[in-house]
């Protein structure tokens, strides 16, 4: 080989830091607290990140160690963000909104040594294992006597800490996703995929993140890197606003509003609930508002361009650090109406440097590759067999198509294909012609097995207030827009389908119940099950 | 070490070929030939380079093996900058303006296996040796019967060709600097070098180049990668303008007009000759000028305000890949007239991942390190041990201060440092002080040895036309503005200052003529030499 004569320096997450420092010391962290906001300069800042960063070596967490956050978006949580990574230890944010049998099985299973949690969510948290330090940030907290006070931590510590330079490809994050199948799974990024991630995000058909913004992270910072914001908002020197444990729509808008916000990223529910307020602040600073975990309606963009905030779909994954793309109108796109709208909810364009292909041979499943992709789960060789393709591929379990200018849409996931007479029927495309209906509100069509046929689609519908409907009427509606042999043979009503922890529709649990409709069916005498459909609908007609 | 999960995928610049061809096949390739302006779509663009690169490996090029090129801002030299690299070869841009011996001095040092040149530039290249094959872009050219024709080698290639997976550190281009002292040195830019350099410098608060950009180098291909300009359209998708042998600054100024160009980059040379047309086209289209290679004039500066087109300074070296920094203004800024005119004259603030330091112990030097910086040259021991510390920084040669903004300011060259008596002189504020007088039009001071002092000034003066001043008014000007041993004891009133191949004041010329005269005063019998001034100044009066 020709020697290249280039520095082999490693990208780490303390570069970000010291930039920082170095540069926009005198920018401004506004974090939220019950009391309102508070102000502290990133020299501020970095001068306490220090101090945590000693404190946590003089504590014995060494590289690799992994410290659990259990955290709103607080001041705290972002110095944890800086500190523990640069000392080489692990950052491993815990989901607060899991059942506390989940967050004891991840714990263990990432086999953390320290837990920092939030004094008012303490409740939550299970009792760890002895050998897991606890330190809570706020006042002491009832059955935790041993645990560690927060700021007495970082005044242990020095504030000319020397963050040590360590191999770009060491652990800095663990990520657990939940899914919607099996025990959760841990992805590890390193310092090199959340750098690279950090400036590939940060690019202008991005989210274009620069020193003149206001970076408000509504996302949780214990969701997948709070999609790299924090460090983004760092490293280019723009202000960051941490929200706190806001969630009521008005607080949201008013914060946007006095902090004079141009970016904000979160769940299309909270966008959701701030576009149906009846009166806004002023909200003309946004330049961009990120919308993502879930696909975006029509009603909700036609709801903001009405209000003039523009919003974008943002497209990510834990296995992916987390942003993918974003679904922005390519430059030179002529399309208008429908089809611009069909652009504005199609996902996007993979950001640069991750490689992608379309597997036909499961189902047009979109299979990804790239420096900020991940190989596999912590610990969990069968999960990652699952996952991950032999050739190095990471199988997104989504079924895409891609434009001829990269515009990826995802048209279902492949969980949610049915192969019914070995034939796919997309479970989204039917939920669409249901939805279709006047009288449905929302819908989730789910496989269920079938001797005769492999598969056969099952279809759990919601009416809207007041309307009225029977499965009779409703697959003559279908008969109109599907296939035949798309029709679903069990149609169920229900009040409500359970969502997932993160928002989404939660197909897992609707397999099951319709795996036990169907046991039901088989048990009953005549070998079909009439009452499901009545029953359910007498119970919409009360 | 606690181990990520991220997938190990190199950085390679193939990856910016292949995403131009898979996202951005309908954006438009312009490129300007003395018959006008040619377009071409990326999708074909991509096509020629398989093949090229195809063709290349059948002609027995390999990895590591290096490919030279002698073009103009010309398509083929495009193709040549994505077919090279991207077969694991290096490119090897040789710079058209240089002298034919340092050609081929460059050229053997290199080791180039081939060398493809544009015809109308053939008669300025040297016969390489033998073993070096030669192409020709165009037509046949005399005294080369054994040239291969660039097309043919083209329509010789398969356009299917797949690039190969190479690591990252791999070689990608080969760049000769001439510096202002000793032979040239080679900087060898990695796949992972350049990659990171392309995205850094496409942020928002750099270059911030996106799809929607139509981007126009004006800075050779033949210098420092034209500042990564061609990598970074191709990898955001924006159009490209490459404007072949264009100079003249109406026919620029016409290009950029016609072209609705968004963002242009050229030497301030080139921006001065268009500031200064009678008459300017519609140039509204521009949201960036970069003037990069040398320090920017109030005057330029202000003459491009009232033009109303927003130009920003560029710093780079052949060294750091090449950029290190845009000379913007902080976003929050409330600097005014002469500070901000300063901070606007400033290098800027360094890209992310480009760590610094100001090493006092040699004046106060800026030097650098990180993932874009060169470790040493290619094959020049050294010179590289000079220019490079034991500790992993690259000397930049430049004095420079920092502000707490992070504002790199160059104030002076360490080898333009006087030392006098144990003390700095810096020879850039003396000359800005010899600058001041009405009389005077430009100036150069530089060291010479002296006996006693170790160093003394020597200053070297062109006076405005038809302005008259002897060295004693000089001197009595600088005794109101500087310390009285600044004061240069030898001052020579001249025509002219050499300049550098590219547009500097040649120092190392005007150190050898001070170096003479002080020579020929030691050897006269007085001890001085009365004549100096006296002659130049009977010349100046002419």
């Amino acid at each position: 080989m020709f020697p290249g004569t280039m520095m082999d320096e490693p990208l780490l997450l303390k570069s970000i830091v010291e930039r920082a420092e170095a540069m926009f010391g005198d920018q401004t962290l506004v974090s939220y607290t019950d009391d309102g906001p508070t102000e502290m300069t990133y020299a501020e800042l970095v001068s306490r990140v220090r101090r945590l960063a000693s404190a946590l070596v003089k504590q014995g967490i060494g590289v690799g160690d992994r410290v659990a956050t259990f955290a709103w978006n607080i001041r705290e949580h972002l110095e944890l963000y800086l500190a523990v990574p640069s000392i080489g230890a692990v950052l491993h944010p815990l989901n607060i909104r899991l059942h506390q049998s989940e967050l004891s099985f991840i714990m263990e299973h990432a086999g953390d040594s320290m837990v920092v949690m939030e004094d008012r969510l303490a409740d939550r948290l299970p009792r760890p294992g002895d050998h897991v330090r606890e330190v809570v940030i706020g006042g002491a907290v009832a059955g935790r006597p041993e645990a560690l006070a927060y700021e007495e931590l970082i005044e242990s510590g020095d504030p000319d800490f020397e963050f040590p330079r360590i191999p770009e490809h060491s652990a800095c994050t663990m990520c657990y996703t939940g899914g919607t199948t099996g025990s959760p799974k841990g992805v590890v990024y390193t310092h090199r995929s959340t750098v690279l991630h950090t400036i590939l995000e940060s690019l202008p058909d991005y989210y274009g993140i620069r020193e003149s913004d206001v970076v408000v992270p509504f996302v949780p910072m214990f969701h997948a890197n709070a999609w790299g914001l924090p460090y983004a908002a760092l490293m280019t020197g723009a202000k960051l606003v941490l929200p706190g444990a806001v969630t009521a729509p008005e607080k949201i808008a008013q914060m946007l509003s006095e902090q004079r916000a141009t970016f904000a990223a979160g769940v299309p529910t909270i966008w959701h609930g701030v576009g149906e307020l009846r009166e806004l602040p002023d909200l003309s600073s946004l330049r961009m508002v990120v919308a993502g975990g879930a696909p975006l309606s029509e009603a909700f963009l036609k709801r903001y361009d009405e209000l003039g905030i523009p919003v974008i779909q943002g497209f990510g994954m834990t296995e992916a650090n987390p942003l993918l793309a974003v679904g922005g109108v390519p430059a030179r796109s002529k399309a208008q109406g429908e089809e611009l709208l069909r652009i504005r909810q199609s996902q996007g364009r993979l950001l640069p440097f991750v490689d992608f292909r379309i597997d036909e041979a499961s189902g047009g499943e979109l299979q990804l590759r790239g420096p900020t992709i991940a190989a596999g789960y912590y610990n969990a060789p069968e999960v990652t067999s699952e996952k991950f393709t032999e050739d190095g591929w990471m199988r997104t379990g989504d079924v895409a198509e891609v434009s001829p200018e990269g515009i990826v849409r995802i048209v279902d996931r492949t969980k949610d294909l049915i192969k019914s007479g070995g034939e796919w029927i997309p479970s989204v495309e039917l939920e669409d012609a249901i939805v279709s209906h006047p009288a449905v509100n929302e819908a989730v069509v789910v496989a269920v097995s079938d001797a005769r046929w492999g598969e056969r689609p099952a279809a759990f519908v919601v009416l809207r207030p007041d309307a009225r409907l029977d499965a009779e009427e409703l697959r003559a509606h279908l008969a109109e827009r599907v296939a035949k042999w798309w029709i679903p043979d069990l149609i169920e009503f229900t009040d409500a389908i359970p969502r997932t922890s993160i928002g989404k529709l939660d197909k897992k649990v609707m397999r099951v119940r319709a795996a036990e409709v169907v046991d039901r069916r088989q048990a009953s005498p005549e070998g079909r099950e009439p009452d499901t459909v009545t029953a359910t609908k007498e119970k919409q007609e009360r």
